[in-house]
């Protein structure tokens, strides 16, 4: 990509200089955590950075954010704009990093970016989640790169390995802990007995979890991620709003205190796998065994298993979210794309080739599985008996019943673990056993990860 | 890289043709496990690559091994000739992937090439290890790629998350479970009791072990692996012969006994830091809580965390070792590349910045830690006295003793456990007690991990 300064996107405002050789200019559009860790990270290890990519400089040389204050400056001095179109078009900008989230303005930026001939990077899962084919086209018809390892578990190299890494192989699934706020509060609810509420109090005085949590805790976060991840596993255009999704607001302490009892734990998983009949993909709560991997995620970490089929599975595990920890993935395509920029050429993004296949709707799973269900109810005989009836009409075998002693009357739960039963024969039995009068709320389902992972 | 048709190297045997657009040209030397994987992969995967690649396609055009069987062929139908000249000479070889392994004509295989102006990619970690900065140094000087992804953990994309995921990042620490062969034979001797002997008489017959595993269990292997990963983190020249290795192979049942007493097990652990004192590197048993991620490697799997100042720990587990799982990382390194030639211009490997830094000798920590220490002594009175005599001597605390009663007093194990202390310290307490003629063998002093974590 050359310097184009004497394009009609130049700004009269402003003497943008043609790029020194060996110097990369960025800017940042959107300078909360994120977009201010990056410009950070960019002046602290100048040198590191400069060493790493065989010397070249990387400066933020534009900055935009929606309010900035009276003569604002970032962190190496440059003045802070209101105007992000400033940026998009500067003629010393090589590189856009949009930083500023959401799908309204945050789309128009990194359209004009890629329009004007930037490289642009986001850590934008909303948006990707959202409209990725179409930036990607633009991508690919500029022949522009756009970077997006931080759209996914923070610092959390998961974009390069499915991408990189195994770009040889056929990847089966991917799956795992991708929200850390889930995760946090799970984790609370696990080791101090906490209820969800408190636990998602403690969350947000802790700054994992904004004051409105839907987001995160109803599971629309975890969505747009694995509709990321399972559009660059299988190279399929997948649609963010076809992905059934079960969030955590209705797990309760009790169900945590029954996991416990099956030597198991409580995750939020979002996942994507290939099956005979097509496309799984899902986000919710599974049970898991309380010595797997998985269960030891515990905080606000992330852990993503990808399962190659001539790779076998690999676990990529640390944090996902947090300024610094995204602020390296941002960087981590920003040097990528500076060390073409300095050796004079630009090209589509590596991950071009991930996101031009057919669309699919996401399936139910088909092979059977392990499943618990948790019966909240106001207790009365019958219950077990007409609860088991219904289940051995769908020729459900039963595996386990617990039911801890000396519950109140009227908050009785219970839980019922099944045999290996196909997704949509379990759903049935749950449909009806939600329709009796002595049920309190609907049946807690969830399938049981160690059964999953026979498939991977 | 352009195809030199009419270059002095090329062979009156053959007919090479001119690279036909969109497609890369691979020749493999050596064709053993790995390099007839990644031959195969590329066959049964062609379409997969082609999407990913953006339309590139990655044919094998020249197999060389040692001693090829008459008139035999490659997967795809290509001869296999004894001449390794001929392919890193080759006008139809774009890209060298040198899968013989060793350090002797494995060096001439990589140099010839380099010289030549051919991508290499390699998976070859003592070669890496010995004259990694002569190769380096060469590739940049010939602006040309140098794939090396297969040499550490196989499959799992270890030196991408090092060199580019945390690019912009500044790593404190590397340290993890690189050796397959002596994971499998600790987790045999964990979980079924077994001696040193018989898990590594199973480790052969699985496949997991060569007949001469000396290479394995004494830790050289994992020497050269941390190594290369160490010189990468730091962009440090360091020598492999300056790194301290123990291996496993005084470690008996009776140690992972007393391990699980103390609710922990024994992982072999290669690791590199930077201390305040510089940069402590080594290989060797460490004593790692059951709960812990590392005590969950199990098998002959692999698994690598990487702290780094902004990102935070980042851990990465998959397989470490197998043709399928090695030879997908050999691809990894081999489609980046065919896509840049494709592209028309190759470039030096993003490593070459990793690997200019100055040359360092790995220093001893100094921070304090916990100890294990296992004596195995003939049984007389007064020798647990002694051994506190001399441990109190230099100062330090005793935390725990272990002695199961009821062991035979020729064969006599027991286990103490130290409070936080500098290496140089518990050293010479235990050379002390080495001499003591009590001992049957050795003390076996094992560095204990939480405290370690503690520090990165």
């Amino acid at each position: 990509m050359q310097p184009t300064e004497t394009s009609a996107t130049q700004l009269r405002s402003t003497q943008p200089s043609p790029r020194a050789k060996g110097v990369v200019r960025v800017g940042i559009v959107g300078y909360g955590t994120v977009g201010r860790a990056t410009a950070e990270i960019l002046a602290s290890h100048a040198e590191e950075i400069r060493q790493r990519t065989g010397g070249v400089s990387v400066v933020v040389s534009r900055i935009a954010r929606k309010s900035p204050r009276a003569s604002e400056t970032g962190s190496n001095g440059v003045p802070v704009t209101a105007d992000w179109h400033e940026v998009v078009s500067a003629a010393d900008v090589d590189i856009v990093v949009e930083a500023m989230g959401g799908t309204g303005t945050a789309h128009d930026v990194v359209r004009a970016a890629l329009e004007n001939g930037k490289a642009v990077v986001t850590a934008n899962k909303a948006l990707l989640a959202q409209a990725g084919d179409e930036l990607f086209a633009l991508a690919r018809e500029k022949n522009l790169p756009l970077g997006i390892e931080a759209s996914v578990a923070g610092g959390v190299p998961v974009i390069r390995a499915i991408s990189e890494a195994l770009a040889a192989d056929r990847i089966k699934a991917v799956y795992g802990i991708v929200n850390g706020t889930c995760n946090y509060i799970l984790t609370q609810m696990e080791q101090r007995g906490m209820d969800f509420a408190a636990a998602l109090e403690q969350a947000q005085a802790a700054g994992y979890a904004e004051a409105e949590a839907s987001l995160d805790i109803d599971g629309w976060d975890a969505r747009d991620k694995i509709a990321i991840l399972a559009r660059i596993a299988f190279g399929l255009s997948i649609n963010a709003a076809d992905i059934p999704v079960t969030g955590i607001r209705h797990i309760t302490s009790t169900d945590l205190h029954y996991a416990h009892r099956l030597k198991s734990t409580i995750r939020l998983v979002a996942s994507a796998e290939r099956t005979n009949d097509g496309i799984h993909i899902a986000v919710e709560p599974w049970l898991e065994p309380i010595d797997s991997m998985l269960a030891k995620v515990d905080g606000a970490n992330n852990a993503i298993f990808i399962a190659g089929e001539k790779v076998g599975t690999q676990m990529l595990y640390g944090r996902g979210a947090g300024g610094d920890a995204t602020g390296t993935a941002v960087l981590s395509d920003v040097l990528e794309i500076a060390r073409q920029i300095a050796r004079g050429h630009t090209a589509s993004s590596t991950l071009a080739g991930f996101v031009s296949g057919e669309a699919v709707r996401p399936s139910m799973r088909t092979q059977p599985m392990s499943w618990f269900l948790r019966l909240a109810v106001n207790d009365r005989p019958g219950i077990l008996a007409r609860t088991a009836e219904v289940i051995a009409h769908e020729g459900i075998n039963i595996d386990s019943v617990i039911q801890e002693p000396h519950m109140p009357k009227n908050r009785l739960s219970f839980v019922i673990t099944l045999e290996p039963t196909p997704e949509a024969t379990v759903r049935r039995a749950v449909a009806v056993i939600d329709k009796s009068e002595f049920m309190r709320s609907p049946v807690l389902l969830l399938p049981m990860i160690s059964s999953v992972e026979e498939h991977v």
